[in-house]
């Protein structure tokens, strides 16, 4: 007698956590160093080491019924402002706290932010290869998800497709740079082209379409590649931020929403978007981790060791034989799979205690994602195991 | 371009928020001692120390991976099994962690179970008054609220109607106890006869009815009162908890649900809850506040100072000519509003810096909510102010 919904969720669940979990129960059989489980993006690098000297100073430093007590659904006003005036500096806008609304991750930011704009039967476009928990998201408020087709030799959005699915019926558009799964980051030409579309498409159907950029992993670019502003180039633009992989804090669910005064409907927009943090029942962030952002809005987390692992990977697996995807930014590997029905491929890996996430996961089958946040010894020991399987399959005769 | 069902929601908004940004303007005008604000439950009583304290002792001892890192969707596990085992010891019940799920406070508990068990068009019934958020979350999946009118002389559930209004589309029933706005706990003959109800219509009906009991404010008793453990009275029982108000964290955002393996389909019913959790976008209950209820299993919050503050409230407002109903738990004090409509009668009270929420928030016009988890102060001091709202309306000539 459960919801006939959740039935069809439960059943197909998360292929990703299914196998974080699976991954556990491997730990627990073969020992943690045999099992080379790249199939979750939580982050091994630790916190940077202000965000626990910070935690201890608010403890010792603030009233409790201040530091755990409510505040305004939006969250802290100070600790707005703050974030309001570092994305200043950062790009040259000029927001304040009216603009930012802490969030229980990017989940709960890209959750409020569809409650807020979708009415049933709204079309919501997005780009494969996408996380597919936008999927969910979408089917939380009955919006209906637009897939526009990989393009599988740049990762780049497939414009053209792009514009001729806009209709109007579409409120909004979900992007990811840089890419989960695909780690590319969407060029200012492509984000360029993109606004005219956007701007093109709302005059002609006179109606407002609402670019949501969902940004995780903003902060984890390498190569000293630039990840651009999104809202400079779109004026309806919502940002979803989250210090889930910027600061390794994923289990303290703790981002925000950047709504533009620029945007359609500013003011409206703002408050349905204070008002759903409300009653889709998160209330607001969790007070401590805001209290937490407004003293370390200067920390980074240690890029060189993902950077590490991300070229002893790319460069390892592509001797090995295999058509990598070479990451730009977040810590996700895209890897053409050697045969054709990629979820064989990643059966067939598991032999060797090799977790990988099937690209149709991500609605691009033919290909696997990698996730590299993880110690350099799994990496490092885990290119013998893609040795064999290279082998197996192969691709590398040694 | 917002969606529909948002911009009504935000013109309602929610009228106790709005009361408390207000109080804070008030505040800033007239100085926070000269307003009386008994608008919002936000505790004014700190968390333990030990709360405190295991914030410290977690921040030292755990590594920081693990501390801020992914865990399972429903939670630690050790947490669960902890929480399991003080349910166990209280209530001589035998849950285990695959009974426990951590949650976003009872706020997004409730929208967890809801997400986890609501059709569009199921029904779910609720007992004025009642904390009128319940509708909110409902509507969040599309389910009908139906609403049994309040029995005004005890607030206990009118059980008569309860038994008519049940049909074929009953999906579950939302009790909260002790309550808000009332402070009244419900009986244990309450629930025996409303579980022998609900069993009775399961039967005639051919269907499973849950029973959702939110529980925030299950530790705060008075008098010695014992809260009923609603799942010995009814097999299909969920239960909401929060440590908002019993460890005064209300902006950290911790709760659970207790999910029986006693209830119909529990296996699909708990894997639901634990999917529902990542779709909704919570993930998971914030880390480090998992970990510290951990450690603070037994800690209790000062309720001698709401205690007194009750007594000297319901004294004060007695003698004074107001009719109230004496709180059992909880810290609200529910008031008969003097003229028929409570509306004019906050609006009037608000001359003399009194804020108090109007029943007809909790479907029970006629009324006020007055939340005294305010400082002593504050309610001695505001006796006064309500003398002058008591002899403008002529109920006390002093």
């Amino acid at each position: 007698m459960i919801s006939q919904k959740m039935v069809g969720l439960v059943k197909g669940s998360s292929v990703i956590r299914a196998m974080f979990e699976e991954g556990k129960q491997m730990a627990a059989k073969y020992g943690a160093e045999n099992v080379f489980d790249f199939s979750l993006g939580n982050p091994n690098v630790p916190a940077p080491a202000e965000v626990n000297e910070a935690i201890l100073e608010i403890v010792k430093d603030t009233d409790p019924v201040k530091l755990h007590g409510y505040m305004s659904n939006a969250g802290h006003e100070e600790v707005r402002k703050t974030i309001a005036d570092s994305l200043n500096k950062r790009f040259g806008t000029s927001y304040n706290e009216q603009n930012i609304i802490m969030t229980v991750g990017a989940a709960g930011g890209l959750n409020v932010a569809l409650k807020a704009i979708l009415n049933p039967g709204d079309e919501v476009i997005a780009f494969a290869p996408y996380f597919g928990e936008y999927n969910n998201y979408v089917s939380n408020f009955d919006g209906k998800m637009v897939i526009i087709t990989p393009d599988t030799k740049s990762f780049q959005p497939n414009l053209s497709e792009f514009e001729q699915k806009i209709t109007n019926k579409t409120a909004c558009v979900i992007v990811n740079s840089p890419n989960n799964p695909t780690g590319v980051i969407y060029s200012e030409e492509t984000l360029e082209k993109m606004g005219e579309i956007l701007e093109r498409k709302q005059k002609e159907l006179g109606r407002t379409i609402y670019l949501i950029t969902d940004e995780p992993y903003r902060e984890l670019a390498y190569d000293g590649a630039v990840v651009p502003w999104v809202p400079l180039f779109y004026r309806n633009t919502i940002v979803g931020y989250s210090y889930s992989k910027s600061l390794s804090l994923p289990g303290e669910r703790i981002g925000y929403l950047v709504i533009p005064k620029e945007a359609d409907d500013f003011e409206d927009l703002a408050a349905a978007a204070g008002v759903a943090t409300r009653i889709l029942g998160f209330v607001n962030a969790p007070s401590i981790m805001q209290l937490v952002i407004e003293r370390c809005i200067d920390c980074e987390t240690d890029l060189s060791y993902y950077d590490r692992n991300r070229n002893t990977l790319y460069e390892g697996l592509t001797k090995l034989g295999f058509t990598c995807q070479k990451p730009e930014g977040a810590f996700y590997l895209f890897m053409k799979s050697p045969i054709e029905d990629e979820k064989e491929f990643v059966s067939i890996a598991k032999k060797y205690n090799l977790l990988m996430v099937p690209g149709s996961t991500f609605m691009c089958p033919g290909f696997v994602r990698i996730a590299y946040c993880v110690s350099y010894e799994t990496v490092t020991n885990s290119l013998k195991k893609f040795e064999e399987l290279a082998k197996e399959l192969k691709l590398f005769k040694g």
